[in-house]
């Protein structure tokens, strides 16, 4: 099976038609349309094999993670995905894991109907880059810099779970296909409607990709602010606080990666109309805690401040 | 050094700065803008080491080489080149090593005003995978389904010399930092002008990196339609010829890759505006053969039917 056989079978048909997608997969280059007064929002990432998920893990699930770990950062701009090109690197072309590969990433694509139009397949170490291209209105994309002191502190879902898995994975447990922690890990959920509702309601937001604690940091750090919140406040799944206890599930909650929830913030005259839009959303939204001008991000547990937790995923 | 000191450090100043960027890199996504009536252009290349480059190729080489593989995606398709994105995965995060790339990187992209709005740095196994985005007003993208029986097949530049230094390398000879024939493997020119300046005259075009006959066939079956072409016609450097000896240099001419020569198709009445316009370029361009309805791409040598040459570079 060569490269273009592959294309072919794989990565050619099955996936969103845009009306938008003049040229796709087959050429030297994509050609798409944006329109009038949008702008292109850009994000790229890579999933390595034995960095960022274990080699054994289902193909439907490297595609799955490769995919919503873009659709995330778009969602986290308050862009609409449109389109998205991949680049796999693949030791053999085995045709059972390509089939479920191309199936976890047909599923998710056209969940948010976003069109493949190009990529690269090459020899190499297992790992999966995908570019994904989504759109805004001019002015309407949601940064990381716009926190002001007195927003409030949101997140989506709950966060940890992903991490307990990747801790539990990495200390060789056997998971359970069905187990909802494990699905957390394999499929997570990108908030692509509830980023897009967040436009012209935060003031900055960040998928929480790292760990909360890093992640909510760096957009703090980007608005040139800091921000409080008590542990307390902090989301947890009934699962993993069945799991892990409370206690671990809120270290978890603050340094575990890999959940893709949005953190946001919000002035107080949007918090109503915040809650009001967050309404019809599937996954609940909670304030977790709010911005001040002291830098750096604080967390305190029955009122006393904790020390920093340790570093959430890091790259190297 | 960790993720955020590596992009500090080398992947956020000294690129071209656009005013076309509303957000570059540093946010969760890059934000930019297209022209009234113009349509996006998306490419992406990966470059695995032992399978695209030796892995103890200077690092900027492995930087221009994975820029140009991209420019010269775009340039096949007609783009003007504006922003791209940079995954890459690193073994180990050395500074000499990131010093090097960085500033092969900082080179070409500058060369060629093209603006880096983002990326991923991982740990893994060397590789690089760029996607660039270029623009060209609408309808004016140059596919590589246009060609025509009776268009004139040309060439730039000459083909080969990567080849055959891919193949020594292979072999394990050691050779001068300042060989032509090395220099064009590792410092490849992306024909980006060329490209530009081939639109409204070109039906069809695509960039040479698996190999001429390889490459050329594929814009023929885009087509539907066939060629022909005398091998004597092939142009070859001075180098190759004298490193490789007449013979063995119009076999790598046909098979060797990674040169990024446009090859395209002129219709008779845009030939003279086509030798017009390329009066300018710093590379030369050759009439190597015309388009024919047989499909199937066929060489001649003194007037006799040569046998298919081997395949390209295959992926797999």
């Amino acid at each position: 099976m060569d490269e273009i056989e592959i294309i072919r079978r794989y990565f050619s048909t099955g996936y969103p038609a845009r009306g938008d997608v003049v040229l796709g997969v087959g050429d030297d280059g994509a050609l798409t349309r944006l329109g009038d007064g949008e702008e292109l929002v850009t994000v790229t990432d890579t999933l390595v094999a034995g960095t960022h998920f274990p080699p054994e893990l289902a193909a439907e699930a490297v595609a799955h993670r490769a995919l919503a770990a873009n659709l995330s950062d778009l969602a986290a701009m308050g862009a609409a995905p449109r389109w998205f090109t991949l680049a796999l690197a693949l030791p053999v072309a085995e045709s059972a894991w390509l089939e479920a590969f191309a199936a976890g990433l047909r599923q998710l694509a056209g969940r948010f109907d976003t069109a493949l139009v190009g990529g690269d397949t090459v020899r190499g170490p297992l790992s999966v880059t995908i570019t994904a291209l989504g759109a805004v209105r001019a002015g309407q994309a949601i940064g990381r810099s716009g926190a002001a002191s007195g927003d409030g502190i949101f997140l989506t879902g709950s966060s940890g779970d992903a991490g307990w898995t990747w801790q539990a994975l990495a200390e060789g447990l056997e998971l359970d296909a069905d187990d909802p922690l494990h699905r957390r890990f394999m499929f997570p959920e990108p908030r692509v409607a509830e980023g897009i509702g967040l436009r012209g309601l935060a003031t900055a937001a960040i998928d929480v990709s790292d760990g909360l604690h890093v992640d909510l940091g760096r957009l703090l750090a980007a608005s040139g602010v800091g921000g409080e919140a008590n542990i307390e406040s902090l989301p947890l799944s009934a699962a993993l606080t069945a799991q892990a206890g409370e206690t671990r599930a809120r270290e978890l909650a603050l340094t575990g990666g890999d959940d893709y929830e949005l953190c946001f913030t919000v002035p107080a005259d949007n918090e109503a109309p915040l809650l009001a839009v967050a309404a019809a959303w599937p996954c609940r939204v909670t304030r977790i805690g709010q911005v001040l001008s002291t830098p750096g991000m604080r967390w305190r547990q029955a009122g006393e401040l904790l020390a920093p937790p340790a570093a959430g995923f890091r790259h190297f």
